[in-house]
């Protein structure tokens, strides 16, 4: 019954394919998909009880419709065979054009690495305004998924297209094939720059600064610019970026610093014992990070862009890219910050909506992350017992404490993600009937029928 | 604007207040209350994974409605605080009462236990049936938190009401002032023998057993029967069962053994480690598990139990238990075995649903659990490094590998719970305008008001 419902929204929602996309009106469809890199339900719980506290609501709280997606990732070797753990690079391919691929690929298929066709693409060719915005490096997995095509998410820039990677040798690169000089795409950096993506805002200004392939003198910046971009590189300059046409933001060397870290920079860490006793560590609260001092949050960058598109139809992508980062790397004010990134740019979101009621408004994530809510004192802890890995008490503003642990890998380098079933929230057209059970795959597919891009 | 359609949409569940309800009529309200007990996203994507596969979807995919619950837990000593991970008698407690309390509370209240009226009174008194089918002892947290008040989940029975636990001594219990020879109610199994509640399948079989309180040679299945109950132990016996009587079925001498379990009963280890490289551990399919063997299934229970309602309105809470205890005990496949029972039994509530449209059909949980779907492999295997906890890789059907790891506690007892947001399904009258984001006690609001029930 309900697969059968399915089918029909499908068909309604795809039956905007039959006519023209008439973009540049003021009643064009619009599409702001805000990917939460990492965000999961433990995610939004952990973000609730300290940013609005256990009986709050955050603005994702007040969606009206809330249903949940099957990552999709599949075997590099046998892509018939799921693999049940993806990454940025899958979930992002998987959400921009409609296909699964496995760990690592951007916008290509799993085995032979061809070339998929993404929504932004589309959008392009059919008239529609493009945007970007993140809070990582515009050339990590989950932009670069929407904008480029690379075998290998890690071939970012020039630079990295054939390189050894000492710490973690299986990551090392060698795109060698998809180089220009061989008839490929170039690097990642190089895609974006050669794209006509109206908008890009972020961070990772150091890929734009190697030089282009086979050049000692042009960067990839200038190349850019050649292009048509106009390159902003603080929150004033942005502001003051008038007009409407190609813009460039690099706002930080790499991905831009988290808003929020732990008092004094203190993550979560091991549990310490003392003559076989537990020291439990002492809670700490969050506070704001001084490196984020200077850098554009990820609401007004997305203000800038929806002002920029005027009333014009467009697709805009913003990632929150930090709450996956933080949670690797056992900081959980990184990730609690981050979802309040998150949450202040859905608001962003939702009054653009309000003024332009043609507006579908998604927020979903490409895969869940490490970071689980648990006691915060294990219920054997007199008995010497607590959490296996990593562990933080988090220090609520209401006066509790949280819990917080990561336990998914041993090493010092960072957690692993989680293959659960992810969030999808959404506002506007259509939003009622569409099924509370999705595949990660129909992201594309209801954007792209929003849009009437579905034919294309 | 959510809050204000929360308000609406319970003012219009409520409306039923106004008129008295109608129960043992055709067309009386029905509640299907099934909660899996550590029922969260996590359990859900890999009970899919494994029982259908990634592509596949469960019967819990195709309801059509899903939003999700903020778990409610108390501080004991401030129930002004909250505690941001519960337990089954705190969440039981929310569901049953309406009222957020401690954990380990039974229908009472956080600081001076005092009893809390639970929906199974509410709908006795309006003359509704009523009727708690579980896969745990009858006595266990959950349903007991249906239809008995005490200060601890572990006074279960008469002898466990003042008893000394040498494992885990904070969990020694001192009930004695709720002894009936101290005006008290008496332990969970005589409140559960004394009570007025129609149908009670399950296990927990040894409680029974014991003599009631003050007595030598009164058993509290004696009690039980005098009180109008007649008793049934297989699953023959239940089928054979006649008339629309009291019924009390007990299957098992404690909870019910799980349907499903690792082959050669294998379950989550500790990585071994061999000249300081990892061993990873062979995948392992799930298979039926020989204990199961006589044990009547969750849903066979449940269809047995909407048979003796017939066409009278009524309260059924249907507990699927050992997702929780699975993930408590590092048994994968019992946790899978458990979500295929929640699954099927959802199915039987849906059928009967489907010839009774006044039935509002939910799902939920009353907390999440340990169990975490991570990469079957590490990306860092080459460089030595895997999981902190405990972990498993499952051999899937469709011939893919799981892994599923255990880490929130490093004792040789038991997991713990997680504090995550927990899923909410509903099925049947109003859902479609339900709001997505919930708190855990609005799943008595909800019930309550279906039943008209609200203003008692």
């Amino acid at each position: 019954m309900a697969r059968s419902l399915f089918c029909i929204v499908i068909l309604v929602l795809f039956s905007g394919c039959a006519h023209d996309p008439a973009p540049a009106t003021a009643n064009a469809p619009k599409v702001i998909l805000i990917v939460g890199d990492g965000l999961d339900d433990q995610q939004i719980t952990i973000a609730r009880n300290y940013l609005v506290g256990a009986g709050g609501r955050l603005q994702l709280d007040e969606m009206p419709y809330r249903g949940v997606a099957q990552v999709q990732t599949v075997d590099a070797d046998n892509p018939d065979m799921p693999v049940y753990v993806g990454d940025s690079a899958s979930g992002g391919t998987a959400m921009a054009t409609g296909v699964a691929t496995s760990e690592g690929r951007i916008g290509v298929t799993a085995d032979a690495s061809e070339p998929l066709t993404n929504i932004m693409e589309l959008s392009i060719a059919a008239g529609l305004r493009t945007g970007i915005v993140t809070t990582a490096r515009v050339t990590d997995a989950s932009p670069a998924s929407f904008i480029a095509h690379m075998s290998s998410r890690y071939c970012q820039a020039p630079g990295d297209m054939v390189a050894y990677d000492p710490v973690v040798p299986q990551d090392s690169t060698d795109c060698s094939a998809e180089y220009v000089a061989n008839g490929g795409p170039g690097s990642i950096v190089e895609q974006v720059a050669a794209s006509n993506v109206d908008i890009l805002l972020g961070g990772g200004a150091d890929d734009f600064m190697e030089f282009a392939e086979g050049s000692e003198s042009v960067r990839v910046l200038d190349a850019a610019m050649q292009n048509g971009f106009s390159v902003v590189r603080t929150p004033t300059e942005l502001d003051q970026a008038g007009g409407s046409g190609k813009l460039l933001g690099l706002f930080a060397t790499g991905h831009l610093p988290e808003r929020l870290r732990g008092q004094d920079g203190r993550k979560a860490e091991y549990l310490e014992r003392v003559d076989g006793k537990i020291v439990w560590p002492e809670p700490f609260a969050c506070e704001d990070n001084p490196a984020f001092d200077g850098i554009p949050d990820l609401a007004g960058m997305t203000r800038a862009a929806l002002a920029r598109f005027s009333d014009d139809g467009f697709m805009l992508l913003v990632e929150s890219a930090s709450i996956d980062k933080a949670a690797h790397y056992w900081r959980p004010c990184g990730h609690i910050g981050e979802m309040g990134q998150l949450d202040d740019t859905l608001r962003v979101a939702l009054e653009y909506a309000d003024a332009h009621p043609e507006t579908l408004v998604l927020v979903t994530a490409d895969h869940g992350s490490s970071a689980q809510l648990i006691p915060q004192i294990s219920g054997l802890a007199p008995q010497g017992f607590g959490p296996t890995g990593r562990f933080a008490r988090i220090a609520t503003p209401e006066g509790g404490i949280m819990g917080i642990g990561y336990a998914t890998n041993d090493s010092t380098l960072w957690e692993e993600h989680s293959g659960v079933q992810i969030p999808v929230y959404a506002s506007g057209p259509g939003v009622d009937v569409l099924p509370e059970y999705l595949l990660q795959t129909d992201i594309f597919r209801i954007s792209a029928a929003h849009l009437g891009l579905a034919d294309r």
